[in-house]
């Protein structure tokens, strides 16, 4: 670590297309984001930087929101080290904002929420070859009322193991949902958006499998209450694959929960 | 050819991300879009079917609106036909719409018009990870008054020998321009839209790049009334990029070319 006097806290946010990486996190012998960073910043700073984000996504997963923190040298500006980064970066993850953040501003830690975004192609196999890659191609019809109706449901404070991957009881599996509900943007799909405290392993995935059942009738609409109440017995859904999954947004206290999230970031 | 009677038309309006073909027409040992569909035509049909598109796109151009025409066999409908080929064609490329054609009609002979659009990245390597396959990445600011003015010129009847790669006589090189204008449909970048009755060899590529050398203030902006004019002694701008580049419609009798012609299917 550098001595204080020396180094900038900067908070970076970053943009990935996930499908060539696997996942955020620095994993040895892996295309990761994380390591795609550091070693440009290695490259850059001529010392080892080391960045906490706000989610570590898994692999396949996208971002078009993640936030990023890490000291670097008191000569680099904010601004020129996005410029820098850049520059080098490989075309797949791009700096879209950097800016210089208080001491003891942590990327994850410091942050009160997050929100994501699924995507669903509903042409099926008349998919456009432009929007291929960053969705659940899904040839079956999904009537929006059940939709609606199930993603009403997460709203508000409950345990969501029925909806994670096993295996993190350290933290609980309480969250706080603000915001869950679908959207139809334009005739290429629909996009489900949620903003949440906290998430847990696989949870919008898990979250968006559930939901398409319930639409395709493979399962009750009524399960969803049934799961985040806890109730034995039943099977959890499929979850959802990765290539529909956005990190869209990091709050910080003092950001609104309320603004809505648009993006036109991605198609 | 198929005995008349036998015989269907069909019109298929076809979208196809260029960047992994070597252009739209059929050419021995290369991926071409016409010979990856007529491949798959060959194996629907079991026989040989002979394509005709609107637009002989370059390598590395996209189409969001290429129509092709060709028979099938009378037992084929439409809607089968595209059901079938979107089962088979590669992910990048996808019919978007199929329906049987009056038997005279043929995609390029028929066409009265085409419509390009050409999308320029203006927030250089800070450009999104989703965008940047399709579209100019210039770094550098381009005044929109230029642009506009420089766009305006284009309108109207011209010679357009001094926009096109040299090497095609047999036509004439005057081209009837109804729609030219520059659009700012988000935050990433500017689009250019250009419809006439027929376009020249890399003719958008070079009127791009003209207008771009214009307002870059590379060259007079007076140069492209010169340009249009044949006055001697002008050199050419270098054509902007292929991946840009958008056959976006083909317009035929009936059609009205006043339709304003907007896009969301490329990002």
């Amino acid at each position: 670590m550098l001595p204080e006097a020396a180094a900038r806290r900067i908070r970076l946010t970053l943009q990935y297309d996930g499908t060539g990486f696997r996942g955020w996190q620095r994993q040895p012998g892996c295309r990761t984001v994380q390591s795609e960073l550091e070693s440009v910043l290695a490259r850059l700073l001529e010392s080892t930087a080391r960045t906490a984000a706000a989610g570590r996504t898994d692999r396949g997963v996208h971002a078009t929101g993640q936030v990023v923190s890490l000291d670097v040298p008191a000569k680099w500006s904010a601004v020129e080290l996005a410029r820098a980064l850049n520059a080098l970066l490989p075309a797949d993850i791009r700096v879209a904002d950097a800016v210089a953040a208080e001491p003891d501003f942590h990327a994850r830690f410091s942050a009160v929420a997050r929100s994501y975004s699924y995507r669903i192609g509903t042409t099926g196999t008349a998919l456009s070859p432009f929007r291929r890659r960053w969705c659940w191609p899904l040839a079956r019809p999904l009537p929006e009322a059940v939709l609606d109706e199930a993603a009403q449901h997460f709203v508000g404070g409950h345990s969501f193991a029925a909806f994670a991957k096993a295996g993190q009881p350290e933290r609980g599996d309480e969250c706080m949902v603000h915001r869950s509900e679908w959207r139809v943007p334009n005739r290429h799909g629909i996009v489900y958006v949620v903003v949440a405290n906290r998430f847990l392993h696989h949870m919008v995935r898990y979250m968006v499998g559930t939901m398409v059942d319930a639409a395709l009738g493979v399962r009750p609409a009524g399960d969803i209450v049934a799961l985040l109440a806890g109730a034995p017995g039943l099977v959890m859904s499929r979850p959802a694959p990765p290539e529909g999954l956005f990190l869209t947004r990091v709050y910080y206290p003092g950001d609104s929960l309320d603004e809505d999230v648009t993006d036109e970031t991605v198609p």
